[in-house]
């Protein structure tokens, strides 16, 4: 049973600790009593993927999630095959970092023809199916907010995400929901619904108002509107027990030391999240 | 018929050319061969209801709409009251310039929860068509981009403005397709489709990448992400003949002479809209 002070479900995405290696970013959890931890990539590559491996494995900590797979289509055939051959690694590297999740940012369109995009994203990951099952990983796709559209993510709703889940039908793909990617849409209840068993991750930060940038305008929960409550009441309906991602890109949190943005984080996650 | 260089259907949005008057304005679209112009409440205001009238008379401009109605939500019933009343004085003024379209941006929900807020846009917009109808006026939702879901417009879809439109089967509501607020979404063109008989207007300009800013980030056609060619072949087989308006909110192009921009227009409208 949850309590009030229970940090059984938090995660730390270490993008919310950018200026932290991943030992440093362990090593911070660990402290904090935050049990799990969402790895990017990028820093595991910096810091070796063996030690970041022992790391965790010495904190004992969770790795929730790896960031990211994805960024699939591409104007040549030959550069889509490149990006599914990262993809098979980054499929590699999350089984060995012992985690069962690898995050999709499914990239933006080579061009103005979206819908094209967003069948090269089908493909890919038709292609990447295999790979994720033989490696006991599933495909976590995020439909990152509209706003990415164009540079990011042509999968831009909880809709096309269940369209693809349901379109394929296998246990290695799912969802991830970001809070802070899918508040506005007006359907978010009954998508959230409709991902009823495929919701691999919950990620969590706010929206304040105004939003001061794009990528870097998202905030610590509860400094923004976005009803945190509610969505996570969603997705536990939608059977969803697993753990909660805090993932903010936000300059002046990466500027404040890390001790302190964790204390926070556990302070805001028992009164907003 | 149509010919390359017919710009029967331009409109200029006044907010394009944001520091001109009225005057300044109409008379820079009667110089460059701009038929109809968009005014705003708030220049109108400036310039004074019966001297925009007469200004536009004489240049023999069209009105192809007032903006803006709407902002709806408030947390008080005497506060949505008085933008009730505020949104008749709109009607009022748009009858009175003699176009037939108010542009509704809805407002933001007055807390988190979003969907009171949309409720709060439904109620009011039932409150208002008898007069919009006694005016002759058509209310024209238009779906703002999901990044003004918290300060901006609560309707952030085709589909919410759609759902209105086909609740209240009223001549007098109707929808703006802005390419710029819709063209991420996954399910445009069927949206598009769905909306045939009820587009009150169709507004351009682009989606640059990276997006400099939230609120002013927009630009030109031509210099961003958007199929703009392939949205007005939506809007026209779904039976849309009007005006095209220019809609940017953009500081570079503002600090921009108005009769380069307008130049710039009429170019990029040949070549890319």
């Amino acid at each position: 049973m949850e309590t009030l002070n229970d940090f059984s479900r938090l995660s730390l995405n270490q993008i919310t600790t950018n200026r932290w290696s991943v030992r440093e970013a362990v090593e911070g959890c660990a402290w904090a009593g935050i049990p799990s931890i969402g790895l990017w990539r990028e820093k595991v590559q910096e810091y070796g993927l063996a030690a970041s491996k022992r790391v965790v494995a010495d904190a004992k900590l969770r790795v929730s999630s790896l960031c990211r797979g994805g960024w699939f289509p591409a104007a040549s055939k030959q550069e889509r095959e490149a990006r599914i051959d990262d993809n098979r690694r980054a499929i590699e590297e999350a089984a060995e970092l012992g985690t069962d999740v690898l995050v999709l940012v499914c990239g933006p369109a080579p061009g103005r023809d979206i819908a094209a995009g967003r069948l090269m994203v089908e493909e890919a990951i038709e292609r990447l199916l295999p790979d994720a099952q033989a490696a006991g990983i599933k495909l976590g796709i995020e439909p990152l907010h509209p706003m990415f559209a164009a540079d990011r993510s042509v999968i831009v709703t909880l809709d096309e995400a269940n369209r693809l889940v349901e379109r394929f039908q296998s246990d290695a793909l799912g969802i991830i929901v970001d809070a802070y990617h899918i508040w506005w849409d007006p359907q978010v209840l009954p998508q959230i619904k409709r991902a009823a068993g495929h919701i691999l991750g919950y990620h969590v930060s706010d929206w304040p108002v105004p939003l001061p940038d794009i990528l870097l305008g998202r905030d610590m929960m509860g400094n923004g509107m976005i009803d945190l409550r509610s969505l996570r009441a969603a997705v536990e309906e939608a059977g969803y027990n697993g753990t909660i991602e805090v993932e903010i890109f936000n300059r002046a949190i990466w500027d404040t030391p890390g001790d302190e943005v964790l204390a926070l984080i556990k302070q805001r996650y028992l009164a907003c999240v």
